[in-house]
């Protein structure tokens, strides 16, 4: 499964990090792509081992907007 | 002694922790400020024991120019 997540407010390098890194700890996430220039957050996950509620909490966490 | 440099390329928290991390490591320097918008970082240090050239590098070592 995959999902594409609208995350804003992520200016560099350093911010993808942070967005791949918080969602990459979440068990059931299996890839993270991020496109810094439109905001896109492609995760492939395992479908009823993660939500996306539980991956907009971890962007939001890292101090990102989930539109 | 207090230098100002003009940085270009941080963009945001992540970018201003990263040079002020650097800079912070050297020997010498005592304090160090960032204006994100301006890209003026203002560098507190002791004469003698640290040079501009070891800031500049500090900073460009992490991936931002000096002007």
């Amino acid at each position: 499964m995959s999902i594409t997540l609208n995350v804003q407010g992520m200016s560099c390098g350093h911010c993808e990090s942070a967005v791949k890194g918080a969602l990459g700890e979440l068990e059931g996430v299996n890839g993270v792509d991020v496109d810094l220039g439109s905001g896109k957050v492609e995760v492939q996950y395992e479908e009823g081992k993660v939500t996306e509620a539980q991956m907009k909490e971890a962007i939001e966490e890292q101090g990102y907007d989930v539109a």
